[in-house]
């Protein structure tokens, strides 16, 4: 089966549409999506960034949250700006990438993007991720525990790694194959280019 | 009539497919362009980037010459990589601006993108502007003197200083109305918005 790998991170607002719209989409062209949290920081960090772009660059930040709406207004999914942002995603982070391929990853996903960009929660309070686990039936303590682990946290940054190695620089981020696509409005072209991969190899990288 | 502002800059790589298919699709919407010539490096600069910030940061780069291949591909537009990038278009967006509503304006403004990005000449040299004004059929020597003017450098100065105010932070943009659209593929969206703008008002800015 074609697969597209699906690079998110909590804290970034065009990933929040892409990780609405991706399952839909994909099932519709039969291709598996592969979820892959990863955090932006330690790249924009290694560049120079104390902060967002979108807080450093104003003009590109007021443009964005416009876009943002507007955005959401064509797929049809609430928006509410966050009264803070970025927030700090990092544990919602280490529990996606270490339950990476449990049925429920993707409940969660967009649960922690529904807190962060529609219920103006704060997704670093470990009682939001509390909540969201408990509404999804699981066993909170046991995940939250789990993602203070040693070895949670060598996943995720080992993820981290990953991600820079592969030349990502932003999210969200689509890999079709080693085909690299950055920013939401290429999910389709993502996913199309899964179904003809083999016709168009790639030269990236 | 309804019009669609486009600002470009020549040494911006997406702005060469923005200039090559803005024509073709406005006639189709019945939309008028008018094109904006301006500078990315004073805004760049303000914002402390000394050079393109594909050049800065490198996986954005990388990403970049991939994703044009790709994108010039698709609308079987030629692209050769220049070997310098980028290249100064001061001359050359100081004449876009002086002749802004001079009919042979977007017939220089491609035969620059073209000499950028698919000859790979120096669009800074006196000499390829000459010829691309000669090529049309134009007075070169004038033109080219008349872009030397104060007048023609005060033109070009008021255009950046209208560019910041509209929040305009890279190229290619569109503004339909006060709509504002960043990016090459953002042209249909922003084309759509002037045949409905106004039952979208924006509250951009």
């Amino acid at each position: 089966m074609k697969h597209l790998d699906f690079w998110f991170e909590f804290a970034s607002t065009y990933s929040y549409p892409a990780a609405m719209r991706i399952e839909k989409l994909a099932a519709e062209r039969g291709v598996k999506v592969r979820w892959h949290a990863f955090l932006l920081g330690p790249i924009f960090k290694a560049q120079g960034w104390r902060d967002s772009p979108f807080n450093l660059f104003p003009a590109k930040g007021n443009y964005m949250w416009h876009d943002m709406q507007r955005v959401c207004q064509r797929y049809n999914l609430p928006f509410v700006k966050p009264s803070r942002f970025p927030l700090n995603g990092l544990q919602a982070a280490r529990i996606a990438c270490w339950y990476q391929d449990a049925k429920w990853l993707s409940a969660f996903v967009k649960a922690v993007f529904q807190a962060n960009f529609v219920k103006d929660l704060n997704i670093a309070d470990p009682a939001v991720l509390e909540q969201i686990l408990n509404d999804l039936q699981l066993d909170a303590e046991a995940i939250l525990t789990q993602a203070q682990s040693v070895e949670s946290k060598a996943r995720l940054q080992a993820a981290n790694q990953q991600a820079v190695r592969l030349g990502i620089f932003g999210a969200p981020f689509f890999i079709a194959g080693q085909e690299p696509f950055w920013g939401q409005d290429q999910l389709e072209l993502a996913l199309d280019w899964c179904l003809h991969s083999e016709a168009n190899l790639s030269s990236f990288g």
